[in-house]
């Protein structure tokens, strides 16, 4: 029974074509004699108009055909003088499934973001969500376009693991143990070995540390897999469950890591743009009714604009140095308007910083590298002046870090001292190591958060908005 | 630093070009004056061979060449008489990382599958493993470019979930509460309402109900994502990680949803032997040499003749009445050989009659559909007759069910009484069901095991061989 779609039909179809279409009715609207109906079938963002002539059809169907039915619907293409150039003359409507407009969520109005996200199951049938999760698609397939076409190999990193990547980042635990009665040691600790798995498990933070592994044997590699992060962060751009992106290169220092991200982000966006136009313009015009609703004083670029701002333009590469002493120097700074002052050399940069930086000061991504060690993971490669690690992050305007990265310490002595620093233990890391005892070699790698990446892309405000079913705490609906 | 790959020379390089090379020393050999050196970099299958006249370095560098060490070789390509046409004369050999061959564990020489898998962290540097992680990389690919070219967008269906789509399946629990000394409600049960997500969630096996949620508004859809099962299965084709992709369709009915599974597997085996064909010409030989050594009478096809067999033949499909009819009077059957023997109508098939039916009676993929409704899933799409849902299984040669299916309950009534019969809480699942309140429409899915396709492509015995990291029974390693 596959037919046309609305996508193929506006693509291809000509004036007088027969054609059976399916979908679902947005809206209706008409005269005594006649009824327009938008129809969507998901294809694309836009609908295709119906146009039934009353006397052709039963009282009873017509008034089936309200928001949210589903219909099939045999008809002629006939041109058209609306937005498009053509519409389906129906020749026979049928109601494939009623939609009682008294029970239905999702009316033929304009509902609330906070609405919609309660209404999570239905908001994909919503003229933003349909654009949202069109483009996090697009998003998708421009990452692993990218990556193919430049000689790197999907690699899924495990999700049930029993290391912990960053050393820190609160995690969930993965267990199969009776939870009321579980088994115990003759010290009355839990019995994990006992456990499905034999020990304790958690949730990965991280594909890093096994991407090394395959970089380190494949050259260049990439992960693109959920991650879990149990933190009671209740902001607009954090999730429990998200998904990230770490590719990992043999054989790249962090100039070669930076030239990449710069490279893929915006490949990514490119691929967007020339793909995503119609969802992007809804999305756009969606933006700047909300600004002007909320009279924003600062109105900032527009959607399309600011996304061809970002591929056209050089991203800003500072050190952490140079990012240090424009901060202290900064009128913000000195007049005491940060929450957190920048006086000492060796402070982490917080969101406010961050945004100072890329919208006030350059306008445009920024990538700061050469972060102080002390503030920066185990496995960075340690720069020379004995202070600063190989490392880099790259903002972006609005949504602050999208990627953070670095050179990885390949040099197994450095890479043990720091081990033993910062107290991880290294016996349980022994198979990391031996990438390090074994022909080691420079290499490098990020991570690019797939959300944030699709919320700048999006222009929506909140992450979660941009994943089909958000987990967050106390949220795991749907 | 970024250099030039062993692909790309071999693509592109011409005699007499300069290079500079970078990866690792799979194996040396040679005489007093010269040696010879396979450098791979993981890039391709293939070694570039370098050819170091002795003279030209000195000793001490000469001895860290061993199996594993990793070298930044600079030189000129010339023209050999190897099965290569082209060698590398090095000028200048760097050694960047040693590799002592007292310590590492990868020899020159062949190890067994099982000892690598204790070694999971070293054996994409294998011959076998690069070639099998490269192929799992096209597979990958080879999916999200047939779903982008014919319409599907990629849907990431949540991990963390508080449903359970099977009604069955053995789960792992998510958590955060104190293992130790967890929170407990007044009558002593474990407070789950101070859980992470407010109440007990689970590790998701499948994505397809969420899937649906994103196909009745976006038209086709696919997940591809991790899933989970918590059984004690310790089998050569179970694991408890793995990956599943889920497409769902609106307006497809089953005969859509066959055509679609059929064409797309076929499009998969397509994309590698148009891609992979040096990764599946090793796997070949070594499969060749294995069922050699253990003499196996059955000779099965060659790896390659077999894909292309596939892709060469339709698929044949049966119902389950059909096949049903086959088994019980089959050979086998009749002389008591099959383990569960075939006698009343209902009965589940069993790995030994998809065996047969595959291996022996068509010699290809079947397709069995119309299964008694009785052994299947509450949400598949009762027949007329009563007895039957229009459910479809794709059995493969050797690995046996690759892709489980159907076409979906999409009538409310329907669905809610088989969900009654079923003891499937309806209020808990009524997010699932408003899709059948508003708006229904037919609709069909199905499941693809990602690494059992694997295992069918790269011809490989263990599912623990295709996958980076296996998860099985008390085994979470790396």
């Amino acid at each position: 029974m596959r037919g046309i779609t609305i996508k193929e039909i506006l693509a291809k179809s000509k004036v007088d074509e027969e054609v059976t279409l399916r979908g679902w009715v947005r809206t209706r609207r008409g005269n005594k004699h006649l009824s327009f109906i938008a129809l969507n079938d998901g294809s694309t963002f836009q609908n295709l108009q119906v146009v039934a002539d009353h006397p052709k059809f039963e009282e009873d169907l017509l008034k089936q055909i309200t928001s949210g039915a589903s219909l099939e619907v045999e008809g002629k293409i006939v041109a058209s003088s609306g937005t498009q150039n053509i519409e389906l003359q129906a020749d026979k409507i049928t109601v494939l499934g009623t939609c009682d407009p008294d029970e239905y969520p999702i009316q033929p109005k304009k509902h609330s973001l906070e609405f919609l996200r309660e209404n999570a199951h239905l908001r994909f049938r919503t003229a933003t969500f349909g654009a949202v999760f069109r483009i996090r698609h697009a998003v998708s397939y421009a990452i692993h376009n990218y990556f193919n076409k430049n000689g790197f190999y999907y690699f899924h990193s495990p999700i049930i693991t029993a290391s912990d990547a960053e050393g820190a980042g609160e995690m969930f635990r993965v267990t199969t143990l009776d939870a009321e009665n579980p088994p115990r040691t003759e010290d009355g600790k839990i019995d994990y070995s006992e456990d499905f798995f034999g020990k304790e498990t958690n949730l990965t933070v991280s594909g890093q540390l096994e991407g090394e592994l395959a970089a380190t044997a494949l050259g260049k590699i990439y992960t693109f897999g959920p991650t879990f992060r149990a933190e009671n962060s209740n902001t607009t751009r954090h999730l429990a469950e998200f998904w990230m992106i770490e590719p990992e290169m043999a054989f790249y220092d962090l100039q070669d890591d930076m030239e990449l991200a710069e490279d893929f982000t915006k490949s990514i966006i490119n691929y967007v743009l020339d793909n995503c136009m119609e969802d992007l313009e809804f999305l756009s015009k969606r933006l700047q009714e909300e600004e002007k609703v909320m009279k924003q004083e600062d109105q900032s670029m527009e959607l399309i604009e600011k996304l061809r701002f970002v591929v056209e333009n050089d991203f800003e590469k500072i050190s952490y140095t140079e990012a240090f002493n424009i901060l202290r120097n900064s009128k913000p700074n000195k007049k005491k308007r940060f929450q957190y002052p920048i006086d000492e050399w060796g402070v982490d940069l917080q969101s406010e910083h961050e945004r100072y930086l890329v919208e006030k000061k350059f306008q445009k991504p920024v990538i700061i590298y050469d972060y102080p060690k002390d503030i920066k993971a185990f496995y960075m490669r340690q720069n020379d002046d004995g202070k600063t690690v190989a490392a880099m992050d790259v903002l972006f305007p609005q949504i602050g870090e999208v990627i953070g990265g670095s050179q990885r310490e390949e040099r197994l002595d450095k890479l043990e001292q720091r081990m033993d620093e910062m107290n991880i233990p290294k016996e349980e890391m022994s198979w990391y190591l031996d990438t390090r005892r074994f022909g080691t070699v420079v290499h490098s790698g990020f991570g690019l958060g797939f959300e944030r990446m699709v919320l700048f892309v999006t222009g929506m405000g909140n992450i979660r908005d941009v994943i089909p079913f958000p987990r967050t705490p106390k949220n795991a609906r749907f």
